[in-house]
């Protein structure tokens, strides 16, 4: 059997294994062992791509995955346990971490970074803070960020529609005073860094957030801040199995 | 030894090696003699901060350094050490340190990303990278992130107007084709991401720029986007001691 | 047979003459049966809605839909026969229509602006014509055009992708000259009006379109802008059925 | 007869029963003698101006009345017969209508979602209604819709400084409650129509609009923003004669 | 006799020398008769106004001048010699100065470097500075400007459209390619200042325009930019009387 | 003596009669001794700089002072009387003078303008005007205006951050409501001019602001709106010896 065809089927396996609950955009192994320091397949992209299972006249929406011509780096035996375990777990590695892979250290930073913020102990629930992650990018018009943290969205809430919501215009989604308010402050915050002032801390303190809850919402709406331009600089595509998720 | 000793070395590793001229606005030693090897204090802000040996009337601008109550954590040993460097080689701790220092794991993501991007190996020298920080923060109108990196880029520099230039206006600024067009590409994505494409990147790539290139002016772009927005979420107020740095 | 009363079949006509495949957003049949031909119920919103099967405990994302308290008029013999018509053929009347069927005026002038733009004769593919809709419906961030006419666009085309990227940001398309030309136009129509000037006329001609194929460019530009703003005044919601389309 | 031969019908009616106060800017007779009733002529664009009688040696600002190039059609009878109307009651044709003339089912469907809006019943005064159109023409900078319907509200008003005030700043303008409040939400759904909310319509609810009345303030500001794009892309020049009317 | 001397009589002096044709905003006599010479009165705005002969039920348009309580100075010679000169020349005062005559030196300033910039020596024909006034002004929506200056481009203009065209938008008129040249800077420099760069000064030289010019245009543009914001402060009302002027 | 007369002294006047501390950013002497009374130089710029005792290898920030080529006119003797005490106080003359040294007329009505503005009398303090001064040009992005006026804020101040603050985003000071007040409507005017109404003026009230504190609030705003641009359009660099004032 063919490489492709396995990470085809890997592609579709996960969303069957995986339960309702624990599935971020990066879907986000936690705490887990790391797997076995098995020789790493060498990260290039095409090879880790759902969609090339039969030969097609165009190429995939995500070949390349970016614009830019870095070669692959050989992963450190950390990052290539954390590769194996996306591809284990969700049956294809996300394209941002493909794209990262041409060196070891800005790809664990940028894991750590985002591990810490999107699956760490928080006030904010994994949902929440993936409703954050769309909202920003929606407003920075970030394709690779609202294709794939739309889907968490739809996955984490159950909700396809809330997925199109904060893809689209968050204000027509039925949010809860607590979540408008949290949405209200990353989009401000985004759109109009230099404009947020204690007025705005007190509204999100006032719908129940606590200083260190606003902290989160805050560097979860500062780390898209960076994804999106990250993506948008490098015209980074997203794997195209997002697109089916959880519709 | 474990994986997280191994990430903090790193993390720290460049600021020992760094020279008196190599010096970010995380650790703008100038020329001076580094502080009495003094045990380093419990990490609670106004002990670190070094403008702070007098008591004032009126409080200082950074205090408090953030305008979210965050009790300060225990700091673990690799952070311990990483504090107690810089309060020995720069004679105080920057703020933005302290403000991450109530959660460890945070702590040190940030320090890593930080350090990677603004310290590592690139085909951008260190006050390129500087010039990006500022001209980015100058975009969003960043207090801390103008005071701090505005002061690295005077040091590095050598030439304080260059400071002024980026960040009032970097269009002032008389540069070289290069680092115009590093600047305006920065700039380009701070301000619309959802516009960069394509012919941005051939703009770069003409101005002599690698693709590696490219990718670390949007990764360090897209870096301060993330913390303009964390200190404007915070309010945080840089280490007063930068002003008079390097004018 | 009077003019009008041509006009008024000519308004309807499209939509049965068209093929399984040649579906715009307000007559979306995909594949299926065509609901059996029960007496058409009296145009009360729910009533009509596909997907309102089975009680449930939340209301429906489109109930009610719009904000606004109109009750419905008594269509007239050629709107009713225009809504069975969509019944029958799409399973659903499109939300909009039984937005404006409060006033049979108003529900007719806009029918028969909206199939002669969008089904009419023109040099642009009916294609061509919802990837206009959703690009501009996205730079107005409108959720009602968004998810009727962004499931258009992946009828029309085949590609679940496209409709993604004319939603999400238009310019990660890969699109040819001429298409990109199309939008490019038609977003800059949308937003800076004041700004379009014979030079991008020129661009339009000499990416290939005639000065007719020009006029329906800015009309269908046009009628997103006013249907958008609609839409947004009165919080419009789209069937729920689009979600699922041709993904 | 039909109903749709009657609202054919009623398109034209309104312009017929008009006492010479109720004016809108398709029809703006001012006290003036109606043209001689000379058989109605080819609707070519020059024979249709009011202000082409001497030879000039530079072109009208209204010629050519579109920068496109679209042969006009034969208009069908009942446009014809609308068009002769138009000439005889005001001594003109609008350009807007000669736009249109090249296709007889895109002019119809405008003439009658125009004279549906402007003309039709409404809680809204044909003077309110004018004023949006201004409002939001100002909004978007569009010289047809400014002229045509600057020169409106002048005629409805009988008060020519409040025609400037909404072609310059509706804000200066001197205005009740309900008016301000009609138009400030009028340029809201213009400029960020994804920013109107349920707060908007209470605004408009405690001035005292109904439900319906919000209807009509949206329909009338979004068709202005379709005829403000279709005018902007196509170069529509106003005709010159209302540039002197009720001054 | 002091320079200072020779200043304040300078100021004035264009005034008196200028044909009929030479009308600036401040100083639009249109052929008329010059008022009887009459005693000046005493510069309280109502009686300065032409419009206010027969008592009406509304305030006029222009009462009061401005939003602020600020009592009339008693006017120094200088100034007073100078409403009296407009009086008689221009039948009326024009309510900026009367706006400024709570202040001898505030009004003496404003006095001298509008008559130097729009009525001194210039390689830009008053024509032309008046075209820029009004362009600056509708980018800013300034309601006092936009009329009296408008007014103004009417006058030397010779062509009412003119006047409409920089008010509503300077693109729609055609003009020659220096003139759009320049009209392009000034509202390039209203709109995004920090923008403008030597690539923008090269555009004006290759349109025609000496260093010398290129200040000119600038000043202009700057001083309507200063102009605005005091007009828009203050809510200043321009004499209705320029509303019917040169039509 | 003629009123004239006086005020062309009262504009010389403050100058002369200014403590070490009461500096504007035209004369800002700090403590040190004033240059040596020696035969005041003809007006070229490089002669009247502080910073060109030496020859450099690289022009000097601050050469050419602006990017078009004007010849220095024969100052009148008011004017060289004026430069003469600039030098003699400040030990320069501020390079905006320079700039408009090529034409006595423009020079002498800016000096009158700005020296009633921003030394005359007042509700403002000096201090005041400059912090607009600054806050306006920091919307504007001025680099001349900037380093001049962020200089005086220094000096008036004596608080080296507060300058900062207003270069970089005046909401991070810690102001009083009286202050904060006074920016917040200096800069919505800079930014949206035409949004400014009524209630503006109502809060300018509410903080304790008098009608004429209003005025001289929005003419400070507006004067430095013209500065910004006459300084943006010409490239206009301020004296190299601001940037080491007061830090």
């Amino acid at each position: 059997m063919s490489k492709s065809n396995k990470t085809s089927k890997a592609a579709v396996k996960p969303l069957m294994a995986k339960s309702a609950k624990a599935q971020s955009a990066l879907r986000p192994i936690k705490g887990g062992k790391p797997a076995p320091a098995k020789p790493a397949p060498k990260p290039v992209a095409p090879t880790l791509k759902a969609a090339s299972a039969k030969p097609a006249p165009a190429p995939a929406d995500d070949s390349p995955i970016i614009a830019l011509n870095l070669p692959a780096a050989k992963l450190n035996p950390a990052m290539a346990a954390y590769f194996k375990k996306c591809q284990d777990k969700l049956g294809f590695v996300p394209n941002v971490l493909v794209a990262y892979a041409f060196d070891n250290a800005k790809l664990e930073a940028f894991v750590a970074m985002y591990n810490d913020l999107m699956l760490g102990d928080s006030g904010l629930s994994k949902l929440e803070r993936e409703m954050i992650a769309v909202a920003v990018s929606s407003q920075n018009r970030c394709y690779y960020c609202l294709t794939a943290h739309g889907a968490a969205v739809r996955q984490y809430s159950g909700n396809p529609l809330l997925g199109e919501h904060m893809v689209m215009n968050y204000r027509v989604a039925r949010l809860n005073r607590r979540q408008r308010a949290m949405l209200d402050f990353a989009v401000k915050l985004t759109a109009s860094p230099w404009s947020v002032e204690e007025a705005d801390r007190e509204r999100l303190r006032r719908a129940g957030f606590t200083d260190r809850d606003i902290w989160d919402i805050s560097a979860v709406a500062g780390f898209f801040n960076m994804s999106n331009r990250v993506a948008a600089a490098t015209d980074m595509r997203p794997n195209t199995v997002y697109n089916g998720q959880a519709r």
